[in-house]
């Protein structure tokens, strides 16, 4: 689907094996994920948990991740405009992210309305960074190591942060995000300590 | 993935758009039937609805369908015995069958362990009726409609039941299914009048 060939320093499952079995792996690790929602107890009462399994399940749907994929192959070789790459970024990616914050809520203490609409700014944020820095280090590697100013989504034809927006305006509006999911946070204190940690690490990163 | 390019005289949606939507078509609906299942009401106690998820991820995943794919995909162009045809097809399109039988009986009344047995057995037999039926069609539209002796199966180098028992046995096995699964409701009496009706569809389809 990509050319992406490494992961982390590793071949991609479609290179080492291929594309089918990639496939497959990852239609058996999304039923997984359901499965273990399922038959874990994760909450006291098991109507929580249902709808735990329909957070997840609109967040892989035609409303998130895969509707976000579509509209991604719909727009390849077309220049966007930020709030378009935004609403496909929040569907692509953006989804699942979310969606693992709120599930992990949803396991702890109760959330008021009030923290729970912070959270999910929290995660749409996060999710939005997320791809924004992604696509500084795409185009950053292959400026530093395949002396091209552009990485694998210029070959594509894709529009990114960097093609939009410019790659200083790209990292300034990472930190810029990095900064407003740290202060949805404020209200929850030491409790979220460690979603503070993610949002740095998401920014902060360099692979 | 396959040459089939047309179902039930409509275009298939990898030829009537490519395969990477139909790709994604097929993980929204799959997502969707998680949501619904999350969403509805469908039995009075929550805690049955969540392993009536669970069924359904379990069907879909390593160990059922996505499994039986995957074993598909690693048998193109080798001779099966029947048992490893049977274990193929018992996953690959027998799991999500066998689920829907088990999802429906679990939004009404309980049904006793012994009950759950016969069921299942049931859901099984049709499972591998309508791949046996299936092998028929494909060898028997063939030959009459394109004058080959056996379809898309047998050019793909797959093995079939008629490959592997050949026609006349293929259809004799079809039938003494068909008589299995409707003895195997015998104790539902009226109440599984539709499902003998299904078995009776399956194995007597034209189509």
């Amino acid at each position: 689907m990509d050319d992406d060939v490494l992961r982390r320093g590793k071949p991609t499952v479609h290179v080492e094996y291929d594309e089918a079995i990639a496939l497959l792996a990852g239609d058996a690790l999304q039923s997984l994920a359901f499965q273990l929602l399922a038959e874990t107890r994760l909450a006291d009462d098991p109507q929580r948990q249902l709808g735990m399994v329909k957070t997840l399940a609109a967040a892989c749907g035609s409303r998130g991740m895969a509707g976000g994929q579509a509209i991604d192959l719909a727009s390849t070789g077309k220049a966007l405009s930020l709030p378009e790459l935004e609403f496909m970024h929040l569907h692509k990616t953006g989804a699942l992210i979310r969606a693992s914050v709120l599930l992990g809520a949803a396991c702890g203490e109760s959330v008021d309305d009030a923290g729970h609409a912070k959270l999910d700014h929290f995660a749409k944020t996060i999710g939005l960074a997320f791809q924004v820095v992604d696509d500084v280090l795409d185009a950053e590697a292959s400026t530093a190591t395949l002396g091209k100013t552009a990485g694998k989504d210029a070959r594509q034809g894709k529009a990114t942060y960097v093609s939009t927006m410019g790659l200083q305006r790209a990292k300034a509006f990472a930190e810029e995000l990095r900064r407003g999911a740290r202060e949805s946070l404020a209200d929850f204190g030491t409790r979220a300590r460690r979603l503070g940690e993610l949002a740095d690490f998401i920014v902060l990163r360099e692979f």
